[in-house]
């Protein structure tokens, strides 16, 4: 049984209380604040040795991307990040340096987005390091953005370039904490989603939690400069690399949605904010539901989803 | 280098920011919320396959225990418990219905105590199950009660009977919410911690974040009937009994403490509300930094903190 499969049984069977907003199934829990005109975001996400880094991955990295992952979340909910939790599983013959490092890590970037580290627990792991955090953020009651808002008549877009994360932006990437709070503040983005999966399987949750469904137009899809590299090296060329933009994962860009009629003066005014960070409108969301790709004739080359394949790319 | 010196490297190094009222060293860390008369109560706690249950325990006692130490925490502050978020470490050969298991047990007593289970996440581990918990609570913000409030003149309270856990009460312990609740609604407490390392070690926690000492009378400790069960069988008689109760852990017992003039209307008060639990006063706090445990005759038997060990009891 995968992941998804198991999600699905666990979740119907999960108790709920009056505060409680939002619970699995979106980047975050959302709950409610007692007299209070924010909500409170609740996101908790693991890193495990051999799965999510290697054993001579630099341990001030696995700090970093551990909490970086968690920030994404956050971001993806347009919230404020606040505190973190580290619980953490050692091996019997764990190394305090490593562990320390791994702290320096995550403690710089907690201070650059302004959270505490707040509290956490040491465990004994049954061999590798583990990490699990608990990020907790805060957002205004009204405008916490879910996945489940799109809108047939929606612009989809997203931020950066996509694909071939591996070769290193999964450790050093940048949440996009900042453009998130931009975006709330200057649009009214009806969904959001970070891309932790890949474009095509995140796309999926986004338009089954909505309702909806989405035409990609395939060339319009931003693929990152090592996703080109890598396809070209392995002589895969471009299907190679945009199957990776679609497939590889670990992007932690921002997919969302507005209004076309704002479609325009949003690009314009995101690139005038965030002049390093590139922005594409790569589809509209529609009431035919499902994935549709077309290429630039408008030729449908492939309707599916999460794994992307392409034929006749 | 043990937990408790491994902590003691790390806790300086976090990052607080203005919303930490108290990370790091509590039972759990207290959050200021915007705009509210409560704070926000954090725990994260994990149990380890082979550490914390073993590969035969009952899945569904091991989902209920994880939930019910992080209770035990909220307990501990006075807090009203409100959400839960999972994080297990799954093997790659896991079992569907363990999983199942699992969450049937944390989410009865997740029901039982009003809390929602609103997110979690789903990895795979290096070998054997683990589950991260984290559990959030609200506490009115004049009325949360810190391990660091026990002052000289205060009484020493314990609830409960200790000793003997592992003998089953550790998977099936009732945490002390209600009690916890009714306690600062009818007194003023000073200090609090639950029992979760054993009355030596929690005391020393309870007095060096408090700044002071205890004097504890040792046959004023409530040894449980588990404890003397077992201390028979194995022929350590009274002097292992009361070496259980000081040192097993997994108690999950409050203990607190307040001004000595209301000592006797709370034993009192609190047997007529909980005819059901015990409740012992066993010391006094002092100016005199350390613990010193005395005999009936005055004498004193040990004085020392964490592993409590008696010559002549």
């Amino acid at each position: 049984m995968n992941e998804i499969e198991l999600l699905n049984r666990i979740r119907p069977t999960l108790p709920t209380n009056p505060n409680l907003i939002a619970g699995a199934g979106d980047d975050c829990a959302v709950i409610a604040l007692p007299a209070s005109e924010d909500v409170l975001l609740l996101k908790t996400d693991a890193v495990v040795e051999g799965v999510h880094f290697l054993p001579d991955t630099r341990p001030d990295w696995v700090g970093r991307k551990a909490l970086a992952r968690c920030l994404s979340d956050i971001a993806a909910m347009a919230g404020r990040p606040d505190s973190v939790l580290v619980s953490m599983g050692l091996p019997q013959d764990y190394d305090v340096d490593y562990v320390m490092s791994f702290y320096s890590g995550l403690n710089e970037l907690a201070r650059a987005y302004g959270c505490s580290v707040s509290g956490g627990e040491t465990t004994q792991s049954a061999g590798g390091y583990w990490f699990s955090i608990t990020l907790t953020g805060f957002a205004s009651k009204g405008r916490v953005v879910l996945r489940s808002g799109a809108r047939p008549g929606d612009a989809l877009f997203v931020t950066g370039e996509l694909g071939g994360s591996r070769a290193g932006k999964h450790l050093h990437f940048e949440p996009r904490i900042k453009e998130a709070q931009w975006l709330i503040e200057h649009f009214e983005i009806h969904s959001m989603i970070d891309l932790s999966d890949g474009l095509g399987r995140d796309l999926r949750h986004l338009i089954e939690s909505s309702g909806v469904g989405v035409e990609v137009m395939n060339e319009a899809v931003p693929i990152s400069k090592d996703a080109k590299r890598i396809a070209l090296e392995s002589k895969t060329g471009m299907p190679g690399a945009i199957q990776a933009a679609w497939n590889d994962g670990e992007d932690f860009e921002l997919l969302f949605t507005v209004d076309k009629s704002v479609a325009v003066s949003l690009l314009d005014a995101f690139r005038e904010a965030f002049p390093q960070i590139s922005i594409s409108c790569i589809g509209r969301i529609t009431g035919d539901k499902g994935l549709h790709i077309r290429n630039k004739e408008g030729r449908e080359v492939q309707s599916g989803h999460g794994y992307i394949h392409f034929e006749n790319p």
